[in-house]
Formats: C-alpha cells, sequence, structure tokens
C-alpha cells in the first residue's frame, strides 16, 4: 500500500467493509470449517477447484468487456486489456492441480454447480452494464483474497500432504495478485469520483464475494452427496 | 519476414490479393489520385483524419471482442487482448494531427461519413461472429499498410509542408505496426488450418480494404460538397 | 394441461421437482412465513412489488435474446418474440400496485436489491448462452406460479385489505399465464429431445426459483433494516 | 397514408429523399438494367433470390435487438418485438422461389457474398448500437420498396415465365409489407422529435438502401463470373 491510497478515506472504508464479509464467510462457511478442522479430503479439494476452474475461465473475457464499453476513458480501458491478459489460461492451473492429486489430465470435468453458475453470470452482468467501474468491486476481493485465505491453504496443503507444485493455481496467484490487488487499489482511488461510484464498487465486492461464499458451501453439499452415493457427479473423485 | 512465415504457402497468396487490392486501391481511387497529384489540401486532409479517428476508435475494442469469444485457444486469445491494449487511444493521433494543422483541441468533430460506419460496422461484425481468425485479415492489411501508402503521405508531408510533428498518427503507425505486422504474419500462419480458414482471412482482408477505399473516396465527395458549398458539414476546415 | 403433454414423462418428472423446490421454499421462505402469519404490511408488501418490479422490466428483453440466438428453429423464434411482446410494460403494474396503496406516481424507486441483481444477472445469462431452450425453465414455474402463491396473495388481499384493482400485477398476470403456461408446457414438451435438454430446463428452473426465494428473503431483511431505522432505504414507504 | 402521417412534414422530406436514391438506383443499378432488358435468366434471379435469403435470415433478429434495448419506451418495443415476430421465417420463401425453378429442396446455399455479408453487419450495427430510432429508416423503405420495384418483378416474371406460385417472397411481401409500411410511417411520425432523429432515421435509409444497390450488383458480377467460367460458386445453378 503506498501513501497515495491510504490517505483515500472511500478505499479505507471500502477495506473495512471486505473485512467484514470476509469475517463473516470465514466464521460462517460450512467448506471453511471443514479445511480449518482438518477434515478436507483430496476429492472436496479437487470438486473446489474444478468449480474455480468454471468461473476463472471466464475472468478474462468479462474483464475485456468491460474494456470493450468504456471508450471514454483511455486509461480503465488499457487496464482492462492489460489485465484481460493477464488472466488468460490461469484456470488451468486450476486443472493442473486437479490432476495432480493423482487423475490424468483430460479427465471428464463436471459440468459448473449452480452457485458457481450464478457467480459468473454475476461477473459478466456486471462488466457488460452499469457502471463500468463496478467490476473493480470484485477485484478488490479477488486479487486480495490470500490475505484472508492464506491460512486456509496452508491447512489444506498440510491436511493433504501437498508440495507447492501441486498448489500452482494459489501459489501463482498469490504471487501474482500481490502486484494486481496493488493496481486495483490505486484504479478504483483514482476513478471512483462520486458515492455512487464508491457504492457500485461495494455492492460488487459484497455480492460477488457473497456468491462464492455460496459456491464454496454448495461445493460441501455435492461432497456430501458424492460420499453419501445420493449422486454421481464426479464420482471419479472418490478414487482420490 | 522470418523463414518460418516465409514457408508458408497460404500466406505467400494472401500477401499477393493483398497486393492485388491495393493496386486496384491505388490505381483508381479519386482520394488518391489528389494526393498524387499534390492537388492534396490541409481541408481535404483533414476530413481523412478525422474520418481515421472515427473507425480507430473502435479497433482496439473490436479487437479485444475477438478475445472475448475465442476461449478455446489461449494463445491467440492473449493476442487479441495484448493487440487490444496496445491499440487504445491511437484515434488521438489522429485528432492531434488535424489541430496541428491549425485547430484548437476540442475542435468539434463531426459526425463519421456513412462509409466510414459502414467499415466500423463491418469490423464488429467479424469480429463478434463468425471465425475469430477471421479479423487478422484486417489487421494484415490495416498493418503493414505502410508499404503500400508510404509515397502517398510523403507526398500529403511535402504538398502541405507538415513537420514530422504533425504527422505523428502515420509516423507512430508506421512504427508500431511493423512490428504488429510481423507478428500477425505469423499468428495467421500458425492458426489458419483449413481452406475455409484462409478464405475467411482473405475475404475479410479483401472486404476491409475495399470499405476503406470507400470510406476515402467518400471523403473526396465531402470535400467537394464543402468546397462547392453544397454542405456545412465540418465547414470550420475551409479556415485552415 | 391436453393430453398431448400428460403423455411426456420428461414433463412430468420436471412438474414434480418444479413442486419440490415449491415446497421448500413455501416451507422455509421468512418472507412467506410472514405473509402466512398475518404480520405482512403495506411497506413490506410495497417493497417486494419494487423488486418484482426490477427483475419484471428485463423479463421482455431476455426472452427476447434467446429469440435472437436461435435462428435453427422457426417456430420456437415465433415463440421467443411474441412472447416478449406480450411481457412488455407489466413491471408498470407492479409499480401501479404500490402507487395504489398510497404514493403518487413517479415515487423514487429504490435501487434494486443484490439478490434482485443476481437474479436479473442470471436470467440475461440464461438467455444469452447455453442451450436456448433453457430459459423455457424459467417460465416453467414463473408463469404457473399462481398455483403456488394463491393463497399467499390471498392472504395479503385480506391482511391489507386490497381491492383487486389494487393487485393488477398479481391478477392480471394469474389470467394471462394460464395461457401461456400452458403454452411453455407445450413447447417444452415438444422440444426437449436429449436429456441434456430436459436437464439443462431442469436446472434453470430450479436455480430461477431459488434465486427469487433468496429475493423475497432479502426483501424480509430490507424491511427489516427499515423499521429498525437501520436503513433509509426507502424510507418513504414507512409512510404507507 | 392517413392524414395523420401525411401532414408531417419530416416525413414528407424523408419520402422525397427515398424516391431520390430509388431513382438513383434505378437508374444505374447494373443488376437492374439486366432486368429491365429482359436479360434476366434463372441463375441470375436464383443468385440474387440467394442473397435476399441471406440477409433476410438476419432482419427479425436484429429488428428484436432493438426492442431489447429501447426498453425506455414500451410502444416502440412492442413494436420492435411485433415486428420481429412477423418476419420469422420469411427467408424461407426466397429459397422456396429458389427451387422452384428446377432444384431440390436442401440444395447447397453458397456463402453471402462480401457485399451482403456488409449489408447484414450495417443493419446489426443500427440495430445494436446509436439511436434506436434509426432502424426504422431501413424498414421505411424495405416494407415500402414494391412500389420502386413492382415493374422489374414484373418484368422477372414475364422474362422467366414464372407463376406468382414461384414467387413467393415477392408476393408474400408486398402484401405483408403494405400493412408494416404503414405502420412504420406511423412510427417514424409518431417518434421522431429532434432533427438528428429524423437525420438518423434517414441517414440508415440512405445508407442501407445503396448496401443493397451494391448487393444487387455484386450479385451482377458474381453472375458474369459464372457464366465466364471464372468461378465455380454456386456453379449448380448453371442448370436451370
Amino acid at each position: 500500500m503506498t501513501d497515495t491510497t491510504k490517505a483515500v478515506p472511500g478505499l479505507e472504508a471500502l477495506k473495512h467493509r471486505r473485512s467484514q464479509v470476509w469475517d463473516e464467510l470465514l466464521a460462517q462457511s460450512r467448506f471453511v470449517r471443514t479445511v480449518q478442522q482438518g477434515e478436507v479430503t483430496k476429492a472436496l479439494y479437487a470438486l473446489y477447484l474444478i468449480e474455480t476452474y468454471h468461473y476463472t475461465r471466464h475472468n478474462a473475457r468479462n474483464q475485456a468487456l468491460v474494456g470493450v464499453r468504456c471508450d471514454d476513458d483511455r486509461h480503465y480501458q488499457k487496464f482492462c486489456f492489460n489485465h484481460a491478459e493477464e488472466e488468460v489460461g490461469h484456470e488451468q492451473m486450476a486443472l493442473h492441480d486437479v490432476a495432480s492429486m493423482g487423475l490424468q489430465p483430460g479427465f471428464p470435468i463436471p459440468r459448473a454447480l449452480p452457485a458457481t453458475e450464478v457467480l459468473i453470470a454475476y461477473l459478466y452482468w456486471v462488466s457488460y452494464q452499469g457502471n463500468p467501474l463496478q467490476r473493480l468491486g470484485y477485484s478488490f476481493w479477488a486479487e486480495s483474497c490470500y490475505d484472508y485465505i492464506r491460512p486456509l491453504l496452508g491447512k489444506v496443503q498440510k491436511t493433504l500432504g501437498l508440495t507447492p507444485a501441486q498448489m500452482t493455481f494459489f501459489v501463482a496467484h498469490s504471487d501474482i495478485d500481490a502486484e494486481h490487488s496493488q493496481a486495483v487499489d490505486e484504479m478504483i482511488a483514482k476513478k471512483c469520483k462520486t458515492p455512487e461510484d464508491w457504492e457500485d464498487v461495494a455492492q460488487v465486492m459484497e455480492t460477488s464475494l457473497r456468491l462464492t461464499w455460496r459456491m464454496m458451501d454448495e461445493v460441501s453439499d455435492a461432497y456430501a452427496q458424492l460420499v453419501d452415493g445420493r449422486s454421481e457427479r464426479a464420482a471419479f473423485l472418490k478414487a482420490l
């Protein structure tokens, strides 16, 4: 954090609200609790990574859509296309990490869960209409999430005995995203001019984080159904 | 040209067809003839730059749209977003060059001519539907156009007594685009696999170049109407 | 229900699943419970109608989008455009009903709640991509919802002492929609050919109904905040 | 024409401009001249109908797109969806008429000519951006074209010895469109409020008619290439 952005009260308020939602999520998510209690399994983690794959596949594309329609702000437009370029292909790391736990690459990828589809739908919605700045609200929590989920990742790694080479999605992102996060903070601080801008960014931040929370818990439900034999979805993961 | 691309017969055929269309254009365009005969005026050149501004404004955006929908080819997707980022704001150079001939920045920009709108419409069309590779056909001639129009630019510069600092759009682009042109050639050579791919690229190359030709000649018509007093469009340019 | 559609096992299964989700919703929704217990107020009902206004505004548009992209099935395409035309302006009835409880037409409409935005986002998503048939899953429950919510509407009417002329949104729709519902059932029965078609329709049916449930409960939360003085959103409704 | 619309000076000016462009087209189009001189062949007429098929296929869809984005004018929105519904499938009549001259239904449809693609691209462009009213400019000439092309159709029918049942596209449309044309005139008269509205409609009217003219002449060129053996495109039509 530079002095420039630290001084911005809107940004501080936004960070405060981000922490509040994370605190709720970390305290209440069933998926998080399973991880915290050291009860995560390879199949559960794989189910989570598969949903991560699904929504991550769209991130470069919906990021670019913002650039396509903000032709009156070249600085922000460049940021959108640049960021889109950097996001291309990141979903492959999630698939790699699944495979690294004992599957052949090219395993059949189950369809996204409904909660994941809803998250994807929402991220496109905030990208193709409304305040072009609002998608920064998603980046605002997503690019800085390692500050909040690092302990969870450590717990997953320890519980499952994974090497860093088996956690490329999160290892790579925690490095890339530190830099992105700084750029996102600066962009928000620079571009948000009106109370409406700040509220639009805040609303997308909160809503997209809550939808991610639902996705996590739907992963837990899908896992329970898999274990109970109530569902054949991704049954091949039971072999992990 | 590297050895890699030189060896590709499809690319050579495409270059041949490009040269044929350029030869037609250079021989038959009324706008080109006026330039060749040393009869270009500042107002005519400004009218041309204004149309250039209009369609160039959309280039980053329609380029990015291709990336948004080609999610099965990460290499090409990255190229699209990268190229989109580089194109952002180039239209401002065209406006700068108009102003540099004696107008205040912020002068009223006339609405695009119909032929320019048609070109813009077509570039979006080839970007948002059909073969995602086809937009490379536009880049194929646009990024290498300096090989064909350099003599014309020299003639404009000489006739109007312009300095290079008054021709930033073309000077900057001829440098940037040499590199782009090489990248476009390589991408076409690498990605076009079927006769349909090659034909799709060729068709967009030819059609978009012919639409640009029409735009040039509509600039000539607009200029004639301005000089004859038949139109008040961009009348402020008569002061140049 | 005609004999034609009655005979279709896929349709019967879909109806069964619809009933299950409605049963869950009617048993668990906090908003529904408030209505059932005769505790609905004009302000709460108005808050609900305002969200109804928000998502209904988009129904004609996302319905038409399906038609725009299903150019290989003229029968379904005609249905989409026809249905879109019939949906135009229905949101105005929701506003009318709010006003009829004691507000001037033209009252300031508060921004949609996040859950409503998510529902809207999802309805566009299922309309502009994926299986074009899938949006029928939304119509499947939405056009027949009166079978499930009639008792609730009766309760609202009684608790608040409303005349039918103050409940135009629901009265008008229950008539229009009986016919629509039949047409939707027939379309689903006719067009769904593969297990994937049936599953796509079922998934959208269930997900969009669950998102509507969340919207209802977010209305309850917004009402609680209004009553508690924790929020100034739509504070003018307290005067009702 | 009702008294209502007759009284509108903007509409009269628009009709005048329409007549001027038609006069140019009828006097200068190479395709028109061939028809007028009684030199049309079945293959040439078939080539024209095939291009008609190509752009007509998109008319319902781009018409509906206008409705999707004009959510602030319910009257016009309804018109768009209604008109879209009526346009669905009309392109099949063009194919029917080709087949009726001696081909099996299901004959291979050649790819659209570049000029046709440009027309299609432009009609989408005016539909998805800019003044939502502007697409009325296309309907303004297209729905009333029979006033101008009736003699040509008569000439085609006589030269080729066709029955009305072999000219369904034009026979059906001349009936349907008389009604549409009246509705379009009224809509333009009612909705165009500012000089910009009128100019937007006029510009689209003129540009889309000129692009259609180019399409006609490109059909003539394609026919010449077919006859000369310079092209194998649609070579099966030589058997007609």
